[in-house]
């Protein structure tokens, strides 16, 4: 492969990045059924059929935008979460790193995944299953944490992974609702404690500084 | 008043409130954004005109449509709750109300004011203030529960209001997307469960039949 073909299909990847990371933004407003090649092209700046050479199908591109969705996911929630001490640590740091990934304002929307979940929920399909796939792969990484804890005699030996994952997961999903209608972080305090506390672990001594998390640039 | 005019203004009330039911429920399935004339008349095989006569704008549908939605839940799930003895009666009515509106499929779409807290969230104006003023009477009402059942000592004296209503509000929230994602009614079984233990209210002994509900007609 020559250098301009090189260059050629690097540009290429990046531009389809670009495209996506803008269709993941756009879809927590407008919703995975609101995307379109045309308010995509708007958003960027690019022309129609610029954008369209990357997608073949609205389908195509609802695809490709929840894998895009599930690696910005990945990098900002789950990566930060395996990096802590595994179980009650990974518990702690999952639940902790997914409301920074709100404080944060990664999406104007809030979290991906909650709203694709009501949005492709009556709308059965290829974008349902991946949709319903990731909600399931969370949900298995987080009972693991669960099961990891109690093995390690950080839970007790009685908690139903299931049951507490599921807390867990309302914890954090009503801290979304909040964050996105109020879009105050003094919000996300208060499901901080939670975690904390139905964890068993300390609050921290001074109250969070909810500026601590850096606003997106 | 002759009865003419009478009945031709109560038919007029009956077709507006038919053609807000119908917007509440596609609203819970095409967002409050996707309502419009041309598909609400052609959901009830309406004309435009005569579904448009009802309604100036597209904001005052959405504003009529949240006003209508907000009937079915009190209807649903509030008036069942008041019924309940107050306090820790109440509390656990509200929820298991709440869990029995999904559990019937009131609307396709799931929890009306889930999906609408999450599409309203990023467009300010009269519509999200709506939505917002009734989440924040729900949150005042479970809070109001909390409080009696505090003071009529059904719950720890060191309870804290906020935090429990906003758990409550988790395990709700996560049923009703478990629910619109997997559309099986046993996912309503754990949400019933943990209301109950988190209250400090033993389970029923036989398990929930979850067909108790009845399906909608």
């Amino acid at each position: 492969m020559d250098m301009q073909v090189r260059r050629q299909r690097a540009d290429g990847e990046r531009r389809r990045e670009a495209i996506l990371r803008q269709a993941v933004s756009l879809a927590t407003v407008e919703g995975l059924e609101g995307l379109s090649i045309g308010n995509l092209a708007d958003g960027l700046g690019m022309s129609k059929s610029g954008v369209y050479a990357h997608f073949g199908s609205k389908q195509d591109l609802q695809l490709a935008t929840v894998d895009q969705a599930e690696r910005i996911f990945r990098s900002e929630v789950i990566e930060p979460a395996l990096a802590a001490a595994p179980g009650l640590g990974q518990l702690l740091a999952v639940c902790d790193a997914y409301l920074d990934h709100l404080a944060r304002r990664t999406f104007p929307g809030g979290c991906f995944f909650a709203g694709a979940v009501l949005e492709m929920g009556t709308r059965p399909g290829p974008v349902k299953e991946r949709v319903a796939a990731f909600q399931s792969s969370l949900t298995a990484l987080i009972q693991g944490f669960v099961v990891t804890a109690i093995d390690q005699e950080e839970l007790a030996a009685d908690e139903d992974p299931e049951a507490l994952t599921f807390e867990l997961n309302g914890i954090i999903l009503a801290a979304n609702s909040s964050f996105v209608l109020r879009d105050d972080p003094h919000v996300l305090e208060l499901p901080r404690r939670l975690v904390r506390r139905r964890l068993g672990i300390p609050a921290p001594a001074a109250p969070e500084n909810p500026s601590r998390a850096p606003r997106r640039k």
